[in-house]
């Protein structure tokens, strides 16, 4: 049975930040919008709907504790959160991946979706370590 | 307890095709990608998480049919289908819809996301009724 690796295109543009029941979560490395993406931790997968039924309810569990973080980014980021995306789209990395990102009116690419949309922005090292820790810290 | 309604502007931009166990699915009314929308007949949700676990698992169930028809429809429409795109994201329109769009390389927005991407085409009046006939019998 093949072993769940993280494309290194996702992997490049996001850092590790924990596990949740089935999936990895990241945060993606653009400082214009609290941005997490989940991994399901099964190798081959690149459809929601091939998620078994059980897999189906602990994604969730996680978009519930997805939910948490990525409104604690937005607070640490002094942004606030009008509307969550939740989406699959995979069009670049078919690797099954789902992005949750907190937006606002103000946001860069609002009320348009964010991928594609202009140049990432990098964190400054000491914003994503605190980041970071503060995300971890819901995970405890 | 407040009725389920449609939203105006979701009402204006697709057709009604039918009724799955707990959403509501309509076919966006825009000739250049095969695209449904689905709504959850709840009245008064915004996002995803605010779904049971029963109605989580519902609109599994529900993905299931989608994607199927969602696939006829690309057959119907004489596109090939290499990924999905299943996402919420409501920055326009709050009430909660999940779009199910079947992608090719060759689509007009490829690997672009569709929403906000260029100008939406009417479909003939013989195309949408042969579409809307061939996604109920999905249905039946």
């Amino acid at each position: 049975m093949a072993e769940f690796t993280v494309d290194p295109r996702i992997e490049a543009a996001s850092v590790w930040i924990g596990e949740l029941s089935l999936c990895q979560v990241r945060l993606q490395k653009d400082a214009r919008f609290p941005w997490l993406v989940l991994l399901p931790r099964r190798a081959g997968l690149t459809e929601l709907t091939e998620l078994s039924e059980a897999e189906h309810a602990q994604l969730r569990a996680d978009l519930h504790v997805a939910e948490q973080m990525v409104r604690r980014a937005a607070e640490v980021m002094g942004q606030p959160v009008t509307k969550l995306n939740i989406a699959n789209l995979g069009n670049i990395v078919a690797q099954l991946h789902i992005h949750v990102i907190a937006r606002h009116p103000h946001d860069a690419a609002w009320p348009g979706p964010v991928w594609g949309y202009g140049i990432p922005e990098s964190y400054d090292a000491s914003s994503l370590q605190l980041l970071e820790a503060r995300l971890r810290k819901v995970l405890e």
